[in-house]
């Protein structure tokens, strides 16, 4: 009976493709592999971002995949708390996969006692999710965080952020994309006008955070019938956190504008605050030339920690027109991969760590998988899995020690360099082998030519052949590579 | 009385720093964030890394960080199945933390029926450990892995993998190294002749490798106490294992021949086969320019997996004169890291994930932080934390929009470059962040300046300053930062 209970829980939570006793080469559930052209790929996504958090002026840090249950422990809501991964009790510390990477960056901060760091940190976090594999969404993903910690001017840092979005995404060509922008303070301050009191806050934010995909219909009878708001209550709030889809002709300004000269919402302290602050803000974007940003006040990001302006990048058409879009699980679907990037400030966060620190943070939070989705989609020759350069091959039999001597002069003046690792290749194996790794140069050896201390170079692609001296075989190289 | 078994097998496993009932800010016992410093040291290290693989050829993979548990179990011995981290059965499957990035690559290989391909991976792995932090050793630490799949021939693989760990080392200056090499059949044979039962290879094994920290009196007395050998055993099984010792003033090749005759060892099957494939080798690498192996006929690695040559890298002197030397912790240990690169052949791994599966392997693995402890040890000035090249800086207050819009110029051309995130910074503040982050240019913008079109360049190390018009800022700045 204990055996079927556990069977049932294990089926309920997804996780039993695997017949037991029966032992099933794969990854664990909602993780993959990455191959060569995936790595790849990745890679000069990944070279993409650092270079732009560089630009910025960040450093880098690093922390363990693994925090102390105490560290998490409250940090993520109550959806967030259950789809941490504890590792097992093996005497010592409970300890849990980083489920982000915001909060280790806070624990560190507070541990260090350091106030003032700009600082992105690119690796991976677990999350006992329902991975949807096919739009990036996985168990185990990067993200790429960039964050401002310091006491700095109100929305400078904010302002840094959402120019990296901007300046990240347009690089990156995944399409079009806007980055939604709203404030804590706005929500809370629109739900107060409402009648919605401050303890319903957090489930009504997860209802109101639906409108991006739902209609309007259907979350409002989700805030009624499961959460036992009024129809006044939800027909004002309706009014509010649909005001960009109700007044799409205006501007974000003249959205704040006109959401600040409504009679009882324009009194409201809380909204008031909120708006001052994003009004400065998008004030600044327009003088650094961002333009993808909109404010947009149904946006309610779920997580906890957020006192601020909150921002989430969305690429809706990304996929569009690619083989992903049409894959079958994706069917019925919106064409995008949801959020691609998402942050916001949060100034309590180091506070829960040492009561006595407070260090004001923002940052944005890359969901590089779902660009790397995006991306492989998108993709329209694949990345070169080697950087070889150069080839040394052999035309005849047993000249693996005349290959090895060239191969050591090749690698000793930084020619990255391969040979084929037996001791007689078919000549017409070595030129495909090249063909196929893309690699530009052949150096080609036989005996009468190495008597007469000359080897052949082929260019893979033209499959041109000419002699050159053994002596002048580097400069040669380095001068066709560079011609290439 | 459960509570005090707990807190006494906590005691045990050593994790019990923390007090119970109390939160302490710390990352979990073994492991340690890297700040801005040692992150960079690490990427420049890393850099270096992967460069060299790429030199020679490699593409590469990921994997994830935990593997489903029946995929780790029986790979690594008693010992080290021990130090396997375990993740809590939350439901689904079984899971546990990667304790080496070998045995998730044979997985792939197998999962993906791969019979051909030479990759390289560098990722974090997890071990139960007693940490030993001042040299290096924790519980969650990189590997950089490179290992050449496929069928080859004898011994070209191997010289590949010791060229890489000969160029690395060498290119890392962390001071005089060794590889020690060895072969699995060497040992078997020596073990045989001595009258050594089959069944006790491991254990033997782990005994004959403490030969390079242990004296042979101390071995000797532990294979007989608690191994139960004979002295005759032992006696005969000394000569042999020691026979580099007892033999100092002969290279690689002499030592093999010497061995081979010797009378009842140079006709032992096993022995032969051993000692031909080293001599093939040994030649190779003499051809390649590798001149720091040294057949040391105890080296006798832990891992069950390997089938044929062994290596290993030692530095002894690595931290000699160094800081690190005086540590407390270190006194009276030798003044090295032990082994900094490791690995061998290992032709029967895949095929235990795929019976059908025949994949010879081999490569080599770089405990890359002790590899860090070395460089940061050594290290005499430290890298810089950001790539800023230019910083905004103004005179007056009320400048904010004026230095944004510089800003934007500068970020559109390119260059990486910050300013302050205060309204009205101090003049010697901002001087004093360039200085100190050694950014080497500041730009410096004043109200008067602007009106006539100009701004002041800086050059934090001289300390000069020059008028520049702002139409030629971006060229001047690129001219001057090509010319420092």
């Amino acid at each position: 009976e204990r055996v079927n209970k556990m069977l049932e829980k294990k089926k309920e939570l997804g996780g039993g493709e695997e017949k037991p006793g029966k032992f099933v080469l794969k990854t664990g559930k909602g993780t993959r592999d990455y191959g060569p052209a995936q790595s790849a790929l990745r890679n000069s996504v990944l070279q993409n971002v650092v270079e732009t958090f560089n630009k910025y002026g960040a450093e880098t840090i690093d922390t363990p995949v693994f925090e102390l249950r105490d560290v998490l422990m409250g940090k993520y809501g109550e959806e967030g708390g259950k789809l941490v991964y504890d590792l097992q009790d093996q005497g010592g510390e409970l300890l849990s996969l980083r489920y982000d990477l915001t909060v280790p960056f806070a624990r560190y901060l507070a541990m260090n006692k350091i106030t003032n760091i700009t600082r992105y940190q690119i690796a991976k976090v677990y999350r006992r999710d329902q991975p949807v594999m096919s739009r990036g969404r996985y168990r185990e993903f990067y993200q790429c965080d960039f964050d401002i910690a310091g006491q700095y001017d109100l929305m400078l840092p904010e302002a840094e952020c959402l120019g990296i979005v901007n300046e990240l995404l347009t690089k990156l060509e995944i399409g079009e994309f806007f980055i939604n922008l709203n404030h804590r303070l706005i929500l809370e301050g629109m739900f107060a006008v409402s009648g919605i009191s401050p303890k319903d806050f957090k489930t009504i934010c997860s209802s109101v955070d639906k409108l991006d995909k739902t209609p309007w219909a259907e979350v409002e009878e989700e805030m009624i019938k499961e959460k036992f708001l009024t129809k006044e209550q939800t027909s004002k709030l309706g009014e509010l956190v649909r005001f960009r889809e109700l007044n799409s002709n205006l501007n974000n300004l003249e959205l704040l504008e006109k959401m600040s000269a409504l009679p009882e919402l324009g009194q409201n302290e809380k909204f008031k605050k909120g708006a001052e602050e994003l009004k400065v803000l998008i004030g600044y974007l327009e003088v650094d030339g961002v333009t993808t940003v909109r404010y947009e006040p149904s946006l309610a990001r779920g997580l906890d920690y957020y006192t601020g302006a909150i921002y989430e990048a969305v690429a809706p058409k990304a996929l569009e027109g690619t083989a992903a879009e049409k894959a079958e699980d994706t069917a019925g679907q919106p064409v995008g991969v949801g959020s691609v990037a998402a942050g916001g400030r949060y100034d309590g966060l180091v506070n829960m760590f040492d009561s006595k620190l407070k260090v004001p943070c923002c940052g944005v939070s890359f969901g590089i998988e779902r660009l790397f989705a995006i991306m492989e989609a998108r993709q329209k020759s694949a990345v070169r899995t080697t950087q070889t350069e150069v080839y040394v091959a052999s035309a005849q039999k047993n000249m693996v020690i005349e290959r090895k001597k060239l191969l050591r002069t090749l690698r000793a003046a930084g020619i990255k360099s391969e040979m084929p690792l037996k001791a007689n290749p078919k000549l017409l194996t070595q030129f495909q082998y090249a063909e196929e790794r893309r690699i530009p140069l052949v150096v080609l050896i036989g005996e009468r030519e190495l008597q007469e201390g000359i080897v052949k170079l082929r260019n893979v692609v033209s499959r041109e052949e000419k002699d050159v001296p053994l002596d002048s075989l580097v400069s040669t190289i380095r001068d066709t590579l560079a011609a290439l």
